[in-house]
């Protein structure tokens, strides 16, 4: 399971403060906990700051690889904020995201080819944000034989089928389940990722039903999510999982991870 | 989501005793737990008493029905002590089980049919228990057939895939979710059940792994399960998961759940 730490997001009132402050220490301090925490890649996002995001995104990443030996997930749809977060990266990022709107495209995929790095590809287009899950696994296809004629890798894709509340429509659960399903069905070698928590907006106990849908996606084929790594009940499901789903042999993981008592 | 409580059980040493000794308050008091977590079903089994289960069986029954207004699963493979404990139970039983070995089936179901009783069907025949999904539809397939052959309605027939421990094959889990998928892709109006702990047997941590199993499980078709239904945890997720699932509309029971302190 390839785990992107979602807590450095200038969406966060905390995080958008302390961005603004220029407070180092407490945004160092969180890039900590999410790296020992066993992160692959932790997510960067100064969105929030919508007249000098590119400056603060440059700003998040210095700072962040200042503390941690981690790539980052440099989070913006925008090609000049990624461009210039990519001049000072170090190591190979995952460039969040593209989207098969053509202009998004065009612009994001020139940076992916040069810095050879990694790609959330959200599945939508220019027509909007799909509802069915037939019609994001056509978005899905499209993106997927753009990306490969524009000699992208697949074991370099992320695809994220793009999660909806289920307090909007109950079937968005299951929408977003049989994308992961259609796109895993592929076998093309690509990864799926996506942003669990926006499936419980709106209900109460939001971890819970953000947990239980994260065991049902990995069920269908999720390899990948942009999770909280400090929520210690969703990394237990999470390892449980990967051995119920034999991707852990032996069961090597998770009985390092009991031992170390991460699972009490 | 069909709850069976599976803790009246005399293969646990506690329970075993009390049987024994005919401590009716500690049958009684485990009984009324169950009722009371709102189980649809309590699961009484004697056959640690080789040589008395008919008797013990009938008492279990009488003794947990004097204190709880729930029907039981009556948990033999025996038709004599089911038919005892079918003249003494109230209500309409679930009858745990039958297989598809022959000599098996042709003694239980009569009994099925007699009582109108519900009826847990084992995917096993007489060739033994079988490994992968392709063998354990098989044998659901001829058991669907015969059960259809004699009449038993597809809404009184739980099918159970029988889950085999993850710790002996990686596949265990995997083979067992196609069952499930399987058997709930005929669209037959059938119940799927399964005793979830055998998943886990051998590695620590059990109940994270049985938790995890039960949500991957429902998300494949499996709208019943036998359970321990005091784990506060896995009630917690089987009320987000049917919320995900959207086997509760508008959240309903999920937010009955929380406003009553449940998913706390």
């Amino acid at each position: 399971m390839i785990i992107i730490g979602e807590l450095i997001n200038s969406t966060r009132v905390p995080i958008k403060k302390a961005i603004e402050e220029k407070n180092v220490s407490y945004i160092q301090d969180i890039a900590r906990k999410q790296a020992e925490s066993g992160v692959d890649y932790i997510d960067v996002n100064a969105g929030a700051f919508v007249y000098e995001e590119v400056e603060r995104l440059v700003w998040l990443t210095e700072t962040v690889q200042e503390a941690v030996d981690k790539p980052l997930a440099l989070d913006s749809p925008r090609a000049e904020a990624l461009k210039e977060a990519l001049k000072v990266h170090r190591g190979t990022p995952l460039i969040n995201s593209i989207t098969a709107e053509k202009e998004r495209y065009e612009a994001i995929v020139p940076l992916v080819k040069k810095y050879n790095a990694r790609v959330l590809a959200l599945c939508m287009g220019d027509a909007g944000m799909p509802e069915t899950a037939a019609e994001r696994l056509d978005v899905a296809r499209q993106l997927m034989a753009d990306l490969e004629r524009d000699g992208v890798a697949p074991e370099n894709i992320f695809f994220d089928p793009l999660i909806k509340p289920i307090s909007v429509d109950g079937a968005f659960a299951f929408q977003a389940l049989e994308t992961i399903a259609g796109i895993a069905g592929w076998n093309k070698g690509v990864h799926i990722t996506c942003g669990l928590s926006n499936i419980s907006f709106g209900l109460p106990h939001r971890g819970l039903l953000n947990r239980a849908f994260l065991v049902m996606a990995m069920e269908r084929g999720l390899d990948s999510a942009l999770v909280d790594p400090l929520d210690r009940e969703m990394i237990k499901l999470i390892k449980a999982s990967e051995v119920l789903l034999n991707r852990d042999a032996y069961g090597a993981e998770y009985l390092k991870a009991s031992r170390a008592g991460l699972l009490d």
